[in-house]
């Protein structure tokens, strides 16, 4: 039995062992390895619009889930398209009469069924979604300098006045305040393209809108852009490379600073 | 007889006054009154996206209606929600199989899908307008800082590479550089919101992907925006002058010349 009594030295090189683990690079479990009861693990919500599972977008995709789901997060994952998501805004978004008969205002409307309760029920359920999550990520090939209709109307519909946010209740105030937003996306253009200022500007200029005017504007705190450009130009083992790059930085998502999202980050340089 | 004969005073008479028609400011007819078959008249396509007829959009669509059609021009209107138009980009838009079943790329798809004759006919009928028409107007509410979803579908499926566009066929050379382009929106936000520079920035930051990045980029030549801010929260006689005014811009439209659609435009004072 003596045999197995470690003894001080023993003890010691247990406690360098663990402090060594702790502070590991490449150290999955970290604190969850020690206590695992004490962090359940955060959430995400991946707003994913892809038409293929095979695509570039799909393994972006499935890398998160993969890295995230392994450090015990919670990852639920809205795929647009096979859910079908309906992209318009309608009167059928409400369950019941309009408000206002005469001059429709989808926007106005939205507000009013959001706090009767009858907004329809593939919305709610998405901001059940967003509700749970500490992160969303938006996973999708840019389309014409923006996202896909798919999730434009995801963002037309979803982030509605009362639910998202309210007047003056917006920026800092937004109601999304306490969770962060994450774009990564996937360009057709090379990166040069979208750096020659003159001609089509500097990418972040075609962030402005979306990641300040919407997802800010709702409170939500930016993380900096995942742009992968020009994936289908790329050799296989590139392409390897950026799947890789991305499931990395997830591995120390929860530790980073939301960007300054101000006009500066997006128009100086 | 000689009672009719008007003399060189009657001449005079008449040739002055024939100058004041000519001239008059609020003279609808022009030239057309005095050479009726000379302009046949140009083309336009209105791209509509509201849902209700009677909303401020629906006021500002049938006022280009009329006024453009008095002028004798053939206006085409695309009422996409009436339509029921589709905006998610799909396997559906191309009959046949996908040229790359592996990894499918919207965008190569329908390039593929135009040079071979086989995009679905919603999309076809649409390209049909815009190749008809001398002026684009897209009329719609501005929904989270850009088009609603429904608008954005027909963007990312009408405007193909190969039918607006080609690399290098783009900006100067882009395959719609005859006809001319303009954005008439409503806001929800006053137009002081929208010129707090820090806050939301300029206006102009958000028109930068849609004018330059979309409409430039397929060769349109842009013509300034129509913007009438938070139609809801004005009155009644202003929302009438708001159309008025929009008439009465499209009585000389043909005589605009379109922005210098630079970087400059947008981001500078």
């Amino acid at each position: 039995m003596k045999y197995f009594n470690p003894g001080l030295t023993g003890l010691i090189c247990i406690f360098m062992s663990w402090l060594f683990l702790l502070n590991h690079e490449k150290l999955i479990f970290k604190e969850d390895f020690f206590f695992p009861f004490y962090n359940p693990g955060k959430r995400v919500l991946i707003v994913y619009a892809h038409q293929m599972p095979t695509s570039m977008n799909g393994s972006l995709k499935d890398a998160a889930v993969t890295e995230l789901s392994n450090q015990g997060c919670q990852v639920t994952v809205s795929d647009l398209y096979s859910m079908n998501f309906e992209p318009r805004a309608t009167r059928q978004d409400f369950l019941g009469a309009s408000s206002n008969s005469e001059f429709f205002n989808y926007a106005e409307e939205a507000h009013e069924a959001y706090k009767k309760g009858c907004l329809s029920k593939d919305v709610v359920e998405e901001q059940k979604k967003i509700q749970e999550a500490d992160l969303v990520i938006f996973q999708f090939p840019m389309y014409w300098l923006s996202v896909p209709a798919i999730l434009k109307g995801w963002l037309d519909r979803v982030l509605c006045k009362g639910f998202a946010f309210d007047i003056p209740g917006y920026f800092d105030k937004g109601f999304l305040k306490d969770k962060s937003a994450l774009l990564s996306f996937t360009t057709g253009g090379t990166a040069e393209k979208y750096f020659q200022k003159e001609l089509r500007g500097d990418i972040k200029y075609i962030l402005w809108p979306l990641q300040h005017g919407v997802l800010h504007f709702c409170g939500f705190q930016i993380l900096r852009p995942q742009i992968n450009f020009a994936p289908e130009h790329a050799s296989e083992s590139k392409r390897k490379e950026m799947v890789a790059s991305w499931a990395r930085r997830l591995e120390t998502i929860w530790d980073e600073k939301p960007i300054n999202c101000t006009s500066s980050w997006y128009f100086e340089k």
